[in-house]
């Protein structure tokens, strides 16, 4: 029971050209029809072939009353002829039709095909004609092989050969159906350099050619069925042919006249039933049964891959390593893609972009003790260690809100309690990394096999909606920040000014030109600004909103593009592949193009503490008394929980069956990296990291994979994730790099980043289905799209899910912007983005700039 | 040989209700499918009824072995069942089967049925059951009548009911055909109060539902069938159904079931054949041809109508009114619409916005001779006057480019020479209107019958850029007139002034607070301004952009919304109707909001010439030599050539086939009002108007009208144009009125207007195959749509006429922007509007405000 091969079948049909009859290629199929137009003179789109019925019946006629030659060997047309009981001279007419030309639809409109040669010798005897079909069938033409449709056809593939056609001579149609023994490329009867094993032919008298022509399509349409050529490959006789076609028959789909119109070309579905499930189906109670269910995924994303592993201590990270370590090397080579470039790029924007702000706000909170520079670093050192060792390394670390919260609130109650802050915290760090390991010991992860759909979406819809709210309120800060002069008369542009003035002369210690300050200067001298344009920026604020705006209107536009019909579709997925990449570097180059003051992407240059009076390292002992040591294990707990909470959500929304992922999961392994990372970091006096959800679906969704598309009409199915170590990787050195790469980043906008981030948060909704749910309330039953949940589940209960959810969610919200907050660690820390100002360059620099002024005073 | 009615199928399976049977609808065909999806209670989208083969071959041999009862007198159930031939003990029990109540899909879930009647009466006799059915018929439930799904019946049509189950009693099944004699209403069969005519029943041994369910969409599917309805209506025995299923069989499409997916529900197609052609083609050798042409309108559009009558004076004319006459009322009454007063708004903007540009050009072409006021007046009369009595009302008049060019050069020539300007215009006039007269008369229109696809769509085509490469000129003229003061450091604001400075003390005459001027008013006094903050306007340039491009792109997304998913039908086609409407009001709304000083739109509000030294009548004679009144003849010429060009090709454009107008054209009665125009307008020294093809195609686009869809899944046909003068006429009244409108018009920022020009141009564009052939440059072969051209001549051809006509079309541009346009009129004169600067309230206002300033001094 061998597998067959495919089969690549092509019609041809006679024609009369000038005074010459010659084979003209009209149709082929690979999975799909594709027909010549006969004006158009090039391909139509594949299409579905829709037969009638009549011509099914009527091919069945033909090979019950025709020839049927099975394992024929060699090729020798005359016997062919011969078997179908015809007079010498009808023979001979019949082989002299046969051997005429074929002409292929190529780019090249006549070819050199075997008829050629035929017709060079003579009106000459059979022998010479059944000898030119033979002998160079091992030489395929160059147009042949030139044909760049070869691509389209699989490497085992053979040819089947339609050929069709009306004949003056014959009053009663000649058919054959012939299977080679051997599959032979008989020259230029096929376009492409394919070996042929099966041969149809059927020529009649006149005045029939479309009848003909839909015979021809029947058979080529059931050549490339994948149960009917099992069925020709194996016939051992013309019963089991017939057979094949009644089989065929009973499973046809059956469109009623006045519901369809047969011009139209139906194009080729998203999905084909499979031979192997119609083979195991085949039931007539089965068949034709429209209305029953396309498969389930309503459910849950069933995790399989936790296993609780009781009574072995740390049983599961061991089977995390365990499925973790065959994949070591693709881990690696699987990355090398021109896909990857275009993640890296995305995710290490995103990443750096985090890494700025929650620097400059960690700097606020803990007073330079952690700053843009430690964020920088703590980024590079995490994710880097992270994506090498983990479970998941497509889960990209950040800081997060809750985190920045905790340190917050630990940084002034040190202050104000004498502790120091930086023991204090590594002991915290030491603890929870303790507590992590505990928790990876007893397979504690294990419990997120209980978190359904509801969390799982509830979670990742809050964390979207927060950084939909972050960009946006972001944005809008710049109106804040820059405010603009609604008041503006431009004939009255004289009578805008704003000068500083010398706070009294006599208390004025420096002699100082006051004109010549600048506004900072002015406040620092004690002086006074006076006028009306003091507190406006022009134009910055207006400028901003158009970087945000268009960065991210053009970032969706470019991702849609893949499904426009412009361009070929490799170039289309490369456009789409590297939208963002296009959206920021157009709006940068507007930017510098239109020269405005806009703030700008800075990051530290110089390698060395923020904060001047720390190191690199902090020592365990020495400055707190013995009791800190111990007692820093209860807020150490708070941490792990956090962290436990943030992580493994992440990790199940990373996991979800929808990705396809195929390397398996590692809850506890990740777990354990996290653990050793807290205390790495403590001990190096750099924040601390755990899973961030948003920028971890964006880097799944640009390392989606696609099939390339096959046969022609065959549409391309999602395939998974590029799952390897690489891109994250490379990310995360990069930003390790970047204080090397700050003269380039410094042309990047703030705003265009705003704009990739308010790009992310709509991304990282567009998969959930929660998402989706809340869209069929706008819409009217009759226009819902076809949702596997709706056929089984009535729509006034999914509305009632979906309303939960959202007041769900509601509270959250609500809770998260009050100061109820505090008692929800995970949902509260969230807060911590959101409660920013906008950061900007003016903003994030002076944090050194103002200490320094601050010591000079 | 009457129309029979359309019939409506219910198909109602046998359900097991906890202890008790009941008939539950799972089915039902207005001309589609729709199916009760099990799980979710509710009914599936319309789609096409994909049959199995099998169930079509079952469904033949049951009505060829089972019970066929046609023209059955009343509804006997007893007679059906014992034409059965079954046992006395069988009969009873399929009748009380038969009787079981019947549960709808309908929003409540359980309905009083004539089951529920037949129970009522307990084990009852034959009698009793056989009356309840009898008795009801003529009273439908109340459920019944308030299901809003009657609405998509039609009015005549009748009920087939198709009741199909399985029973335990049965060991082999019992199927009856029956069709009434008369429809009646049987209680609550069928869920809507239409009454039954035809009844299949089919009962079968336990084990087979889907079979039989398979076999019950088979009959249905047929029922809905145009051509076997109208078997079943006119059949006379049992042969006659036969036959009606064998020619059925005959004309169905086959899908094979390798290409497709049975599960795939197919949606409905756009437009079906017709019974009637189906009827007339029927043959087999037509049938199943999917890939024969679809349908012509690759050719010229057809213009029938402009007759040539050769010999008869003013022919042309006249038949032009007489075309006219029969629909002068329904040019009123089909005005009544909400659709026209969303094209009243759009045109209505369009068309003011477009008399300010051209009055302030004329203004400055003719010191102030015509300005903006009289450009209001003219549009007004001009516009009403062609509406009100022209033969193709939707051709909206307007000033255009060719016109205020030649003014310009007339107006230069009649200072140069000392020749008074308004006589001299006066007599052109006169002399062209005559010209008009003779062109008329000689039925001279009836050459653009020669003008080919080529020349029409290379036209539009110029003009379409034109329109959007002026209204982004314009856009960006506020860049320039609102300088950016790129070098703008936040910091230094106290850097940044600009003072008036005195010229010199001595030479100053007045005592002026100098340091208080306005800049103009600097200049005015001869002060000179310095400072580095003069040229520069803060913010509007950045805003303009804003309200520009926000209101382009908003009513490009809300026209679109029309084909989204979301709201009722009616809703979305509201929102699309009025998408200009809308954003226009949302981006005024945020120019408000945000207070700044925009360049608004401000139109005349005192009714009085622009020049205070003329009147609103222009006398003849008195200023000109005598010979002046004679000479006018030669320009008159060029202004009769410029008019008529510009007239016939923009109403050939108008009058295109796509649009698919009734009422027909009228173009010498079109010339003819214009000539009138000319003369009458002459005289009140307003501008000359003529048709303007870009706000003519806005104006028709506005009012396309589409099918409301009646089946369910059956696509809405584009009709044709709402035809009327209503919406022209209110157009122009109401520009008229817009001098006491000012105080609203004011809000509106000049900036979303060219929004609003930007869409109309590129509207414009996307209805032209030209346009359509120039994207195929850019797509390759296999991605290129399905248009009929394409099936009939190949690539290459096509590429060569497109590119031939972008040549043309490219020479036309550069010519229009040298010096040499002024050699080719047309063309040229479009540059009017090119060349314009951006036209703000500044600058339209000083026009008055600078000639007072000037004789002040």
């Amino acid at each position: 029971d061998m597998p067959t091969p495919t089969l690549f079948t092509e019609m041809d049909t006679l024609q009369q050209d000038g005074d010459e009859l010659e084979w003209k290629e009209s149709a082929r199929w690979v999975k799909f029809e594709e027909k010549v137009e006969e004006g158009g003179e090039r391909w139509s789109k594949p299409h579905v072939s829709t037969l009638s019925l009549h011509s099914l019946f009527e091919l069945r006629t033909c090979i019950q009353t025709g020839t049927v030659l099975l394992d024929l060997e060699g090729y020798s047309l005359p016997q062919i002829v011969d078997e179908g009981m015809l007079s010498p001279d009808l023979r001979e007419k019949i082989s002299f039709v046969l051997l005429r030309k074929h002409r292929h639809q190529t780019k090249k409109p006549i070819h050199r095909s075997l008829a050629d040669m035929g017709k060079a010798s003579g009106g000459g005897a059979r022998h010479a004609q059944s000898r030119s079909m033979n002998d160079i069938s091992d030489t395929p033409s160059t147009d042949q092989l030139r044909n760049k449709f070869m691509k389209k056809i699989p490497r085992d593939a053979e040819a089947s050969n339609v050929l069709v056609g009306e004949v003056d001579f014959l009053d009663k149609p000649f058919v054959a159906f012939v299977r080679l023994a051997q599959a032979t490329t008989l020259g230029g009867l096929t376009e492409v350099p394919v070996p042929t094993r099966f041969l149809f032919i059927l020529l009649g008298p006149t005045g029939k050619a479309k009848s003909y022509n839909q015979i021809g399509r029947a058979i080529a349409t059931l050549m490339v069925d994948d149960l009917f050529s099992d069925v020709a490959y194996k016939a051992r006789d013309r019963e089991d042919l017939i057979a094949g076609i009644d089989e065929f028959l009973d499973e046809v789909i059956v469109l009623p006249p006045g519901e369809w119109d047969p011009k139209i070309r139906i194009e080729p579905p998203k999905k084909v039933t499979s031979a192997d499930k119609r083979k195991s189906v085949f039931s007539l109670n089965e068949l034709g049964q429209p209305n029953g269910a396309a498969g389930g995924g309503g459910g849950l994303a069933e995790d399989e891959e936790i296993v609780c592993v009781c009574g072995r201590f740390c049983g599961g990270l061991f089977l995390d390593i365990k499925r973790k370590i065959p994949w070591l090397l693709s881990d690696f080579y699987e990355g090398f893609h021109i896909q990857s470039i275009s993640a890296v790029l995305f995710i290490y924007l995103g990443c750096i972009t985090n890494a700025i702000t929650f620097g400059g706000l960690l700097g606020d909170a803990t007073d330079n003790y952690q700053g843009v520079m430690e964020s920088f670093l703590g980024t590079a050192l995490s994710g880097t260690v992270f994506c090498l060792f983990s479970g998941q390394p497509l889960i990209i670390l950040s800081s997060t809100g809750p985190i920045l919260i905790f340190e917050k609130l630990l940084f002034e109650f040190s202050k104000n309690n004498g502790i120091d802050y930086m023991e204090l915290r590594l002991w915290i760090g030491i603890h929870s990394c303790l507590q992590c390991f505990l928790l990876v010991a007893t397979d504690a992860s294990y419990i997120i096999k209980y978190m359904t759909r509801f969390t799982e979406e509830g979670f990742s819809s809050l964390i979207s909606f927060i950084f939909i709210s972050d960009a946006i309120k972001k944005m809008m800060g710049s109106f804040k920040y820059y405010p603009i002069n609604t008041d503006f008369k431009p004939d009255y542009v004289t009578a805008y000014k704003c000068e500083c003035l010398a706070p009294d002369p006599s208390e004025s210690i420096l002699s100082l030109d006051w004109s010549q300050l600048s506004k900072k200067e002015c406040v620092k001298y004690g002086g006074s600004l006076v006028g009306n344009t003091c507190k406006y920026v022009p134009d910055l604020a207006l400028m901003s909103f158009i970087l945000f705006f268009g960065t991210y209107s053009m970032t969706v536009s470019l991702k849609k593009f893949k499904f426009s019909r412009y361009f070929p579709t490799k170039l289309r997925k490369l456009i789409s592949d590297f939208s963002i990449f296009m959206a920021i570097m157009t709006f940068v180059g507007l930017d510098r193009l239109i020269g405005l003051k806009t703030p700008k992407l800075i990051v530290p240059t110089e390698f060395k503490p923020t904060r001047p009076d720390r190191g690199w390292i902090v020592l365990p002992f020495g400055k707190n008394p013995w009791w800190v040591y111990l007692a820093s294990f209860v807020p150490a707990l708070l941490v792990t929980i956090l962290i436990f909470m943030d992580q493994q959500i992440s990790a199940v929304i990373v996991n979800r069956k929808e990705n396809k992922l195929r390397k398996g999961c590692g809850y506890h392994l990740d777990l354990f990296w996290v653990g050793v990372l807290m205390a790495a970091c403590s001990f190096l006096g750099l924040p601390w990291y755990v899973a961030a959800t948003v920028i971890s679906i964006a880097h799944i969704d640009s390392l989606k994979m696609e099939s390339e598309s096959s046969a022609p009409g065959e549409q391309p199915q999602f395939l998974g994730v590029r799952e390897q170590r690489l891109t994250g990787i490379l990310v995360f050195v990069l930003t390790g790099v970047s204080i090397f790469l700050a003269p380039i980043l410094q042309f990047i906008p703030m705003p265009v980043l705003y704009g990739v981030f308010l790009y992310m948060g709509v991304a990282s909704l567009s998969g959930i289905q929660f998402w989706e749910r809340i869209k069929l309330y706008m819409m009217p039953s009759k226009y819902q799209p076809d949702f596997p949940f709706l056929r089984h589940v009535p729509l006034r209960r999914v509305h009632l899910f979906t309303l939960v959810q959202i007041i769900c969610l509601a509270v959250l919200w609500v809770l998260k912007s009050t100061v109820l907050a505090i008692l929800f660690p995970v949902m509260a820390g969230r807060t911590g983005l959101n409660t920013s100002r906008p950061v900007t360059t003016a903003e994030r620099r002076p944090n050194r700039k103002r200490s320094h002024l601050r010591w000079e005073l």
